[in-house]
């Protein structure tokens, strides 16, 4: 997420949002059948990618709830219209990585327990809601963490190009600390798509049970994490202050 | 795939086209075995050695869909007699690969049954014909521009060596994605060999129930690719000359 | 773990322990439903994370064996109360982490079987009291000839940076090798921390059953690995020297 | 494995020998029961880490059947007496590996089922003994033209490091692809161990059952990599020659 609002690079930049969260819920959803490790190592390889490729316009960011974050951790730097039009490009984005889910397996039963099974499915009998809540908020901490170390302000080029593989392997970590329990979503774009696209076809109450989870537990998370990284930048710039 | 129609160069380019798609096929279908998780890990590592390997000498394609797509993106500079001589290498080399799995695998049961799981068998269950042409075109698509932006015209040393590592982990993630609907096949090679020397133990039916998806699929995908790529391309090049 | 008592420092250093161990804890036993495939990928990916992390401030031990055996190979170079803050710092974060577990898992039964299932529960039937000891010594003299090879004295970036990807690796290797038997501990603060939470909700006898095998093991391993490198390294000195 | 028979590097470079092949013994062992990915990861890690640790010493072969490859593609460089000391310092490796197992594993049962599990049952119902050889030949092949390519001449160094890498895919695609039908083996130190501690405790007839395949048919693979690779290479120095 840079920091401007000339209409043509905003333009590419959602463009570029759109595309990476709609390949990410894709990819998400269909290797449901693989099981954890599948999904794991599918979505965490894609995260990589996608912050190679079309992050290199946008940041890569993918996540309405680590881009919360970044918006209030840039303390007005990142103008509020950015925020709003990277938020609905990832909520699209979302919801279009599930149409194709949907157009791709045509049988509405296997369609909707895929797209439900990963995520929307919060896993009672393990976590419950407090747990479920907990879990989302840690998970997406440590990845909204991942993410503002390395690729803030898209100066990871200095890390030796390793930021966008560190992220991959966060992905791919919570994907396996969570998944039993809640499908490890951490992202709001993930669990919107799934849950609109199925509530035309399988039972209402079911696509959008629990669905208020994967909004404040990933968006509590990333804010957190967003603070927390501020203020020990503040800190940290501080100290240098004072050394010279 | 380079644009020489030297005879010395381009056989040491079928050559290696042979080679790659041969033990691509032989590696896809010998670890059916292992699950969705261990076919894509193999695959994907396979994918990278190859092009790092005999990708050295012809660009490392493997894969007639995506060289279709290389073939009408050039808009001419490669010539017909390359693109024919690649596919016909990849196409021998997809059923000498086969073959071998044959000669391995002396079961005759247990041999077709792995050469048909992986990919010949469309799962209707979940998928259907229109889901599984979906599937196969879109994963092509991905794979084919992971490869168009990464290697093209044989620059991926350009992009610091990681452009082999990439196509490998969307070989990977593309695997996890669609290997329980259609057995994410994403090129026609793959599905030719298997279903050729299927049919001469096996129920022909089976054999080729469905075959035309995996060409169809893949070809609609790759050549999409191709000409989003190329337009994409002919825009920042137009933009680059305004700026001048 | 660094050579310095400047309160300051000692204190940013045991932070980073207790960081490092918490999150290591965490994600070891929250990953346990995946299997040990997942959990091997998910703690080796974990583990080079944490030591390109919190590690570059306090070395990237998170396990008590581990720093036991830098003290001893030290020969006085680490001061006893260095050594004794790490440990504190290593075995409250194995707690903090069991804790979060617990907050997470909210049904007792499950979060209590979870955090046995990966470590505590010595498989009797395949290894043994004597081979569970044994399993636990090889792993961690393996994983620790590992860290002091590519991390001792921090330095490591002499190594083209691949030192924490080496240790990873590691950790994934041996987790895959005595998963079934021991857990693949290595680390006794990976064992108390969960110990102790599960024995207040638990059948205590089960929660601390065969728990000193979690210290004995990892500790004969790791000074048994300090001790061959400290006499490999004195003994290239030494060869050094005379050819001087 | 380089060209010197000074007794003292030697020796050092057996003692690398019989360390790095008890080593990838006992983990090729030890993790057969997390599956054949389990197993695939572990060993292609291992293997990369091996020749990057004891392997700069002796050039990382921890492998019979490729280190006669190497004796014969020599031509007389290689003194048959080094190429005795190695294939010597490999079994005994392997004897070690293998012994190691049996003292972690303390039930007779499980650890002879684990050992003969992976490599010593070959599966009659799915390759048979011609295929089983077959294949055996066909991934020692695959896995000793990755290792002359990368690591001939101890020059790796001079692909930018990449080689041990690749190596490691190498053995971890191959692991993949052979592990259902005969446990791929790829090397009679790894056979050999096992057989010989297995058969002290369990039925002699099913320890060494088909045991001749695991010599026999990575033998016929590697000499077969080691003639082609020469060949290669020759070629390649004459047109060098002609076109100066």
């Amino acid at each position: 997420m840079r920091w401007k609002t000339n209409p043509k690079v905003l333009t590419a930049q959602c463009l570029a949002e759109f595309m990476g969260t709609m390949i990410y819920v894709y990819v998400n959803v269909m290797s449901v059948g693989t099981g954890a490790t599948g999904v794991a190592v599918a979505s965490g390889l894609l995260y990589t990618l996608m912050i190679l490729g079309p992050g290199q316009l946008s940041g890569g960011i993918f996540n309405p709830a680590i881009g919360l974050g970044f918006f209030i951790a840039s303390a007005g730097q990142i103008k509020i219209i950015t925020f709003l039009a990277f938020l609905l490009s990832e909520l699209l984005g979302g919801l279009a990585g599930a149409a194709l889910v949907r157009i791709c397996l045509t049988s509405a039963d296997y369609s909707n327990a895929t797209m439900t099974e990963g995520v929307l499915s919060l896993n009672l009998a393990t976590a419950g809601i407090g747990g479920g809540f907990m879990i989302e908020s840690i998970l997406t901490f440590c990845l909204a963490m991942a993410v503002y170390v390395t690729l803030a302000n898209g100066d990871w080029k200095q890390h030796a190009g390793w930021g966008p593989v560190a992220v991959g392997a966060a992905v791919c970590i919570c994907t396996l600390c969570g998944y039993d329990a809640t499908g490890a979503c951490m992202n709001p774009a993930r669990a919107l798509g799934p849950a609109v696209i199925a509530s035309f076809y399988a039972d209402v109450n079911i696509a959008w049970a629990y669905h208020y989870i994967y909004w404040i537990g990933p968006g509590v998370g990333a804010v957190t994490a967003a603070i927390i990284y501020r203020v020990l930048h503040f800190l940290s710039d501080q100290e240098k202050q004072e050394e010279d």
